[in-house]
């Protein structure tokens, strides 16, 4: 009885298709062992003095969470050398950025720029809350076309996102390429906020020059995007934060579901951010197997593209043998990547960065696989 | 800059303001213990199999949850004797609440119907969503008057909803006259859902009777929500569940954050829903603190309503001290519970069941502060 009641962007929305779980792809080829080498998860596991801090807190669990998440937001602050009350804190990034579509778009007036592809919550999110979606093609390279994005805008874009480095490819823009857009839209657009997606900025070479945060020269009409799920290992706990302008910042506070970010996140992120040791070690096994897979994949003759982030995309060389049937070779090896078909990339595979067992693993199979591929 | 951007529904939204936490008040108070009996809470803590549970999957927290939470769907349609495609969970019921407004409500065309006052939540993300909020004042004896409701519904109210037992009374209308108003409603507003707020039902005296789902007689037109938050003992993870029309769950499943369930509220739910020892034993220190807190309250002049629900609406009698001033000497003793001004009710207090020893303290602290204040 209730179909026609649903809003018509609802009644759109394609059903969500999860990935297979590490448990049914050792059920269904009846495998002792699986890798999952496809949510860009941190190869080393979960911040011991996180998972530590989530066992010690355990028992707290029937308390409701402090409104504000005090505690974190002044770690945050501390961590990050920005004023506390810049900060959000999010059940994940996803809340925040669905926050900022919520708080700023006027549902059917105002509009939202993104890249296509891009991360699909951008556009998704968008939509669901009546915003018009307008969609700029990246380069064949993957790299951004600012110019044809800042063409889309008016004086009703409220909202452009970036992503940097981007997913899948890995390709992260120039600082000052950004900036440059910025101070463009700022012009073109002087209500809209650039959200800048830096959830995989840890991961690239050098963070301090290529975070615009980092760098310390966010402009005033820009936001960035942060996430405990990657180099901090606690994508399961979902917790996410953000550096805001002031007053959005404090509009977020207000709007967002007073009690979103759970107890344990909280906990296990302030033990994440002392967690320095882990962290390094994260990023060593990070760039140590990116420049691995890397050198490996093209040996093999794929086209690798360069990436600053846990996670490769790469193409397969001309053989007997597709992407899906790669994916399929793989996963009944026990190894789970990602195919890329959500991205309009058919023929494209992306690979988050492994421990070093299972970087190897990967490698030995893509061996195999390719070599049966030739003689097919 | 970006003041100006901000949706009127999110500029005019106040600042939430957080209850003093137990931390803040044994430094303001210079006190060795702090007693909590303000938000609800389970008076027993957290379900010792959550807790574990919480503990044994800690390290696992760098994995991304998977979507759907398939095993929590089940077990919860197992627990209920529900069909599975019927269940929605959340990241708290506050976000189903929320996704249902989002899903049903056209901004700027329908609206949405609740008591005044109510679980403030329903009215505030209503408005967010751009919906008109329409409220029927509640009887002065805390009754629901459901034909000041109906009244007020026409064929654009998407969505009106109803707390049994509600907060903060207690009160829990009669199965037969909730069934009878959504017959009405289905008449009247044959697109509108009507949300059964059940958070608190497991507390009534007669579940089975008092639930129209554990009764059996849920209508078509009407959802019913519950939390883990109360008689599972687990607000901190932040873990609610609904039963909802079938095309209503489908769409909430497509259209909600993917991962907005974390990894250890699903594995604390899971165990919590197999320990019916601690959720016997939570109805049982609930039953008897009510008992125990109704009559000692009775018997030093305080106005007592009846509760079905983990806590007690009360009035002090007329003596020198008013509820305000009660609340603060109750916190300078170290016990914390609400005052109601956000609710329009100055003149009333709150407080939860707690443990024994802690209805215990509550109650020769009162003795006290209303004996003095009769002295002033």
């Amino acid at each position: 009885m209730f179909e026609k009641s649903l809003r018509s962007q609802i009644a759109a929305l394609e059903a969500y298709a999860p990935g297979l779980s590490i448990e049914e792809i050792r059920q269904k080829y009846g495998l002792p062992q699986v890798i999952k080498m496809a949510s860009n998860e941190n190869p080393l596991g979960t911040s011991p003095m996180a998972a530590e801090a989530i066992r010690r807190h355990a028992a707290e669990a029937f308390r409701y969470p402090r409104g504000g998440n005090p505690r974190l937001v002044r770690a945050l602050a501390d961590t990050l050398g920005a004023d506390p009350s810049r900060i959000a804190v999010g059940n994940g990034s996803d809340e925040i950025i669905d926050m900022l579509i919520r708080m700023l778009v006027e549902p059917g007036r105002h509009n939202v720029a993104c890249f296509s592809p891009c991360f699909s919550l951008y556009p998704i999110q968008a939509g669901i809350s009546g915003a018009e979606v307008r969609r700029a093609p990246i380069n064949d390279d993957f790299s951004f076309d600012f110019a044809a994005m800042l063409a889309l805008t008016d004086a009703d874009t409220r909202l452009a996102f970036v992503t940097m480095p981007d997913n899948p490819s890995g390709f992260c823009p120039k600082a000052d390429d950004v900036l440059d857009f910025a101070n463009a839209l700022a012009r073109r657009a002087p209500q809209c906020l650039l959200v800048i997606d830096e959830a995989y900025i840890d991961f690239a070479d050098d963070e301090k020059h290529a975070s615009l945060w980092a760098s310390g020269r966010l402009p005033a009409n820009a936001a960035v995007m942060r996430t405990f799920s990657k180099s901090y290992g606690l994508a399961g706990v979902r917790l996410g934060f953000g550096i805001l302008p002031r007053e959005i910042a404090d509009a977020y506070w207000r709007a967002r579901l007073p009690f979103s970010v759970n107890i344990l996140a909280e906990e296990a992120g302030l033990a994440a951010l002392r967690d320095n040791c882990f962290r390094e070690a994260t990023f060593q096994a990070v760039r140590e197997g990116r420049d691995l897979l890397s050198r490996e994949l093209r040996g093999m003759g794929c086209t690798v593209w360069p990436s600053q982030a846990n996670f490769l995309l790469f193409k397969l060389p001309e053989c007997g043998i597709g992407a899906a049937g790669c994916f399929e070779a793989l996963l009944r090896r026990g190894i789970i990547i990602r195919t890329l078909k959500g991205y309009s990339l058919p023929d494209h595979l992306r690979v988050s960065i492994g421990n070093r067992q299972e970087n190897a693993a990967f490698l030995t199979a893509m061996r195999e696989i390719l070599a049966e591929g030739g003689r097919s």
